[in-house]
């Protein structure tokens, strides 16, 4: 089954131990779905302005995605600033001006509403309810957010978890939302909450999801070289999502691990490189490939 | 076969979110045996003052340790004051007194120079290195330390790490010691530098392995009740080399995996309760319950 990603396409500018790139794409929508189209095809729901060019578009088309519900308006596509020093798990935001996202109301066509797989990456807590009042009883929902929203629209974020099967957070987001203080309960209380499962993403340290049963935890693939590891997050979305939306089927635990690794394995490549360089040469059997030496690393 | 562990075995006063114990029997020896005896013989290597109550060297004894090599000196047992305020993983030292600890000189038994497993728990790594000096071609020795000795020994501890086949740090030991800003290269650091095999300890976020070729990885055993943290490592160095001393043969990648998560099972008891108080009173079909527990959660 297909995917359907709500989220930003942005045009990044990234300071790095490495080196400095100018106006790359980049954005939650743009790094999930370069991970995410090795697996199914995939429909991108975002807002660009009049100034990303048309080589970008162009070059997300050589990709495979589906870009017709990507709106072209009229002023300036969100930019943001950011810097890597010594910890390269640690972004610092040196700038973020939004442009033509303040104003964003995603539109989608009508074949578009009957998606199964449906990933609202980080946006407006408000703009991810309307897209996902337009869908017509999709077969999985998960929601991705930052602090950002956390500490301004709380309550618009906590109603919208009860409406979705899988809530995916980085440490400091689940435990600023749950205000808790350890993962563990952290996970169990957003649960509570209203997400029917939990993910919490570690960086380096792996990933710890909960489907209110059950715990499953996962260390990262041992990356050796990182370069820039914006991304990294909706990435790992990318490969997880792709993985469940390309086999299908009932989500029981032994697919959810599966598809726990593939993420992993998927936000290894993405910190290879700056931006979208390293996943948008990725085909799936590179993905496979280093599948099966993350198995060897972490089975015994 | 048997394991000789050289450490501290020490009186702790523990202040915790959850309770206070004063002068519970705690120190790097202590933890390892508690967990390690499970599996095999143990051989205590350390000293204790006059004071050290007679009823817990009869508790030891009544765990099956072998404290032929308990020194009981004129003096003070090494006593460690710390305090856990919400995270529970970062202990904060309050006060510690070396007592006799400061002239201790390790001393074993002819027969004891045969044992086959050697654990060099947190001591002086010139204390570490003189009993080292007393075995007779040790089939596996395992060498732990702390940033006090990286600070102030750097040297003696370096060139010990070639001696030993196994140096087990946690991460800010692990980064502290190869002056490296990220694990992997810390690890492959480590390994240049001369220990044969490297194991970093990242507590809730589980290990690090890097045997010279390829790295292993495990998340921690996902603990909801966390007490007291004080002594996981060396706990989880018990359950690991337990394991390893218990099935002997060759130390290929599948046994040390094992060993990994049976480390990582010890461990995650060792936080339940203060002190001791949950590891003395396992067996090892507590430990292996939990691996099969610990498997579900991993395994994809």
């Amino acid at each position: 089954m297909s995917i359907l990603v709500l989220g930003t396409v942005a045009l990044d500018t990234i300071r790095a131990p490495f080196g400095i790139r100018k106006n790359i794409i980049g954005g939650s929508a743009a790094h999930f779905s370069m991970a995410a189209r090795l697996f199914t095809k995939v429909s991108l729901v975002a807002v660009v302005g009049d100034d990303f060019p048309r080589r970008q578009i162009n070059f997300l088309i050589s990709k495979g995605l589906d870009l017709t519900s990507l709106q072209i308006k009229k002023g300036k596509t969100f930019h943001w600033v950011g810097e890597y020093k010594c910890d390269l798990n640690i972004a610092l935001t040196l700038k973020t001006e939004l442009g033509v996202l303040a104003q964003f109301k995603p539109q989608i066509l009508k074949e578009q509403r009957k998606i199964g797989y449906v990933f609202l990456a980080n946006v407006d807590p408000d703009i991810q309810r309307s897209l996902l009042g337009l869908m017509h009883a999709p077969k999985l929902v998960a929601l991705d957010s930052m602090n950002y929203w956390i500490n301004t629209k709380r309550k618009s974020l906590l109603r919208l978890l009860k409406e979705v099967d899988i809530y995916l957070a980085n440490e400091q987001e689940a435990l600023c939302l749950s205000q808790e203080s350890n993962l563990i309960h952290a996970a169990k209380s957003l649960h509570r909450i209203g997400a029917r499962m939990v993910l919490i993403k570690k960086g380096e340290d792996g990933v710890l999801f909960y489907n209110g049963e059950s715990f499953f935890s996962l260390p990262a693939y041992p990356a050796e070289r990182v370069i820039d590891s914006t991304g990294a997050g909706d990435t790992f979305a990318g490969g997880f999502m792709g993985y469940l939306a390309r086999t299908g089927g009932r989500f029981n635990g032994q697919k959810i691990k599966e598809a726990l690794a593939y993420g992993s394995v998927a936000a290894s490549f993405n910190v290879e490189g700056f931006g979208l360089e390293r996943t948008s040469r990725l085909v799936l059997r590179d993905i496979n490939n280093r599948l099966a030496k993350f198995r060897k690393c972490v089975l015994f």
